[in-house]
């Protein structure tokens, strides 16, 4: 029984990592899951915020966000509403926290780097396509300031790399790297987040249609482990390339 | 090598939960778990948000706040700020979703049940006392109804129980129920939330200070299993009692 | 003719004052007027604001809510509405005002206490409830301020005490401490605010119903202030109570 | 002992009401206190607000606000600041109750009144100022919808007149109808709004700078009275006048 | 064929500039263009923006609003809505940009001049009233900064004068200074802002029924620039009579 | 002497229009102006605004907005600061405005198209570019709308083209769709809309650093007629292209 795509259930999408997307930013990279494309951008700026002065440490952060037709039906702009989502604020924390994670602030340095994530096209898995393309990003900016001799502590400001990724169960079937239409008809939809070298740093599982069992847990975790070994592959490979 | 307060690492703090608090409200709860206290209602409306009306269908959604002095240090007001921050959206959305996976809306017929949870004092696991109070209130909001016919369906609209804990690495050592000093310091820090015969409806896993393995996971959701498991004892326990 | 709750119409409802309701503040006291519940917490920081800086002089404010459903209706928290209504910040300021009136900003010293009021039940006069039960919160914060040498002057920051109270004319009778039921049905309704010898901080009356003359005016202060003179005793007696 | 501008304590400020300003709207009054000059319009919609709709009765309502310049340091405009402040909410709503004070819903039909009180230049006294000019805008667009058929009930909407006045204490002495400079230096401040008939509609006493006694509260009532007498003469005077 | 006021098409609307009309602000002038009122007021301030401290440089800019019963239709407060209109944000930043464009900010020195124009009534050209007497204004701010020593350069901070004009093509014919019915009608309209010796500081033309050609460009350039060609004259007039 | 990129002062940078981009929207291009980049998707959806609905008339608008790093350094997020900042108020409506010039509201019946204009990469023209872009992207959501029958009149709801290009004065000389170098140099800087038969929709005109003569504003307006007419050539060429 293939999948809507003729995927096998533990099949990624095509994924494509195009850095130096931007001119202007310090990392910048257009990733694809798919139809699923995210620009994320890395800002460095020198210094960091108000209660972190002083610490001789770094900080990095990130903001996610949806162009009003990256969906099939336009959604209003958040600037237009004039408050940000409880859904955008959750993705953008989530996004942050998973960078935060492989990222030695001593080393980095009194330095802040931003990454913004704007979905141009969605087609399922932005969060985890946002996180995946977003530490590449920050990989390059991490680079560029190191050439500039912002970092100057001599030591490698990340730890690892990290990718993500999205399973879930479809009619009672484990599918790795949801599409869209995946994704609404799953009964349960976790994204997890790995090192490059294969350990936790998300896991977020939630039960949408029934709740799920240890075994269908453990199931999912399985995938999930495999996919975002090969996500760091391709990771491995982009930052390989010459830019 | 015990604990701040002198638990073993897989022992509960007390836990309370105090039916009909409010005079007002369907359903009320005041819950505890240790020093964290939160004021749990469940206000029910007959009819639907817009985009449900006409399907039949009920609805169950909830918000999450803190009081300001409910911390150690006084925190702002979200309403004087004019925003509500990521936070408090992330965990109005969990509460609200945990309730709804136990939740048959045919069932319910077309009402709304709105739980409110407020944190009068907090020493971690806020969200976690929040959904195990907030589901006690939501089972008496919806007898309520039964009884003033606004339910007209016969049926039963809650599926299951619903209950909350934290699990968290302490310096190596997996513990269930983690108060504010040891959530602090945890490496790894997770939520769990299980059906009444102990299905998973959430389960959000993040590294703090390092990733974790495997064999963490799975000893960190060993405890959380049976802390919930416990909950939902002292749940029925508080649902047998005469109000 | 006898009320509603059976009181004489110069008879104050139980009064409560729970103070070290909380673990965290440097003052905290749950009171009641009857079914009006508030919790009060005075949370005591070095500094003042920016436009007092350097002055020598201390500030005292406070900020009053209401949780969504401590009415009879739920009704929309401000945080979400993303703006504070007109009602709330007429009570904070007015809670604010009340307390000022018996600071001595000198004696007090640049130091800062902010008083949340936030109220869990409503039944009437819960701004009244408030004062009352702010200024014993006050009083606990500035004693500890005092033991923690935060206060440097030797001076007593607090001149005197503040009490407050409903008073309101009902099917033409002047009743004191109204309960919502006769709050709604009251032609005119006062609040009132005493100093602990009797004197006047902040009369406030409005005609609701129909303009009243000076003859109802003097039968509202006379019975106004005979509330406060007890509500005044209540609050010694709770102060003088080992906590 | 006279006053900064030479009034005797009772004495009102030259008092000046200029009907008709308007091009556009029902009623419009530039009212003068002194140098306090307030625009007040006065505009009519048939209809009531949605939880008036069938109601059969009118509604009355105000908002109040500055011009940036009106005072003599600049304010921030509120719409810049995208919040409206407690004070200009408080005001709005004292105004507001004072005009639906002496307002027949059921003779005014289902139309509403929206009373604009927008402060050009503020010398003290701002609020009495809008209530004292913007029941004469109030009176004129109420004749306006009688005339043009909106009020269909044949009978007068208003059943009185309201006037306003502040009183206060400055150096032991009570004064009516401050200006700034007396304002600030108040130990004691009140506003008095009164029905043409002399019977209260609001009163609200406010000790600036010390708790005041009940001899002068008497006093500060009797200047009040006597001056809001004065305005409403001045008012008849005006709306006898051929527009 | 005569317009509706029964002005030919080169005519202006009777002009007046009130200079001193408040007796707070450093400048002010109310302008009337016909029935088009509007409040100018400049306020000076030592110091400069944060972005601009140090620069030995000035700062001028421009607020507009409009009182809600200024036109025909009573309007929404911005404050009240909590932000503020695209019509709003436009018109304040071209007063802005008129009056910078004769500004020396070194002359200036680092003081800032804030002018506000809020329009009492409105009936068409309210931008362009608001910068001809927002120059006048500023005029009278900068004179009293220069009498106040707080212009320490001791040259000219303004660099010649600024006015402007609304030019209109209304059934075929180029009008000067609409009014509100001819504003309506217009097929074309330009608003155009010139320097006391006939140079071009803005040129803003729209399209508001037909795409215009060359030659009625032509004509509505030649119409603008003879009308402000007159403004300048008014205002150099209303300038040098004493205030 | 030549331009910063070597271009004459009257050639237009690299033009692209890449028509097809989104799958989602019913029209969408990525424009290129050399290295600004906008990505324009145009949405349509049945109905119009409640303020014309029963019209049978149509309605057209725009959104403009700028990814965070689109520029050099970083720009806070308008969602996160919780309002929209004038200049893009004032470019969407610009853009709104000149693509409604060319719409038959009639002949589109009552649907609605929402212009998103968004700009990924910014390099001055963004707003030029965005009008460019924006045309063709509505002009194939339109015929797609004739495809679905959507629109009924069988009329073209398009009364002809637009395009719009900067032009202005960098060290005297008259320049051609200025990049953003020359853009913060220029002395004189104005946007040109027009239609694709050379009329103008929209001239607007902003003296930076010095006012500009009669002749100076011919000559920039001669420059932007043909540059229009080179982007008219190139837009007619995208849209016979097959997608």
């Amino acid at each position: 029984m293939s999948r809507i795509d003729s995927r096998t259930p533990e099949q990624l999408r095509p994924i494509t990592i195009e850095r130096g997307w931007s001119k202007h930013a310090e990392g910048s990279v257009l990733v694809s899951f798919g139809d699923t494309k995210v620009l994320c951008t890395a800002s460095v700026t020198e210094g960091v915020p108000r209660w972190r002065k002083g610490s001789g440490e770094g900080w990095v952060t990130a903001e996610y966000a949806m162009l009003p037709r990256a969906t099939n039906t336009r959604g209003d702009r958040e600037s237009v509403k004039g408050k940000i989502g409880g859904r955008t604020h959750e993705i953008s924390r989530l996004i942050g926290r998973s960078l935060r994670a492989v990222v030695d602030y001593k080393a980095l340095g009194e330095n802040t780097v931003v990454l913004d994530c704007d979905v141009l096209q969605a087609d399922g898995g932005t969060r985890t396509a946002a996180i995946t393309g977003a530490y590449v990003a920050l990989a390059d900016a991490v680079a560029w300031a190191q050439r500039k001799k912002l970092v100057k502590t001599g030591r490698q400001p990340l730890t690892g790399a990290v990718a993500a990724v999205s399973v879930g169960i479809v009619n009672g079937v484990p599918l790795l790297d949801l599409c869209y239409e995946e994704d609404v008809r799953a009964e349960t939809d976790m994204n997890v987040v790995c090192t490059g070298d294969g350990r936790f740093v998300e896991v977020q599982g939630t039960a949408e249609a029934a709740p799920f069992d240890r075994a269908e847990l453990t199931a999912l975790l399985d995938l999930a482990v495999a996919g975002c070994d090969r996500l760091a592959a391709i990771q491995r490979a982009a930052l390989e390339a010459t830019e």
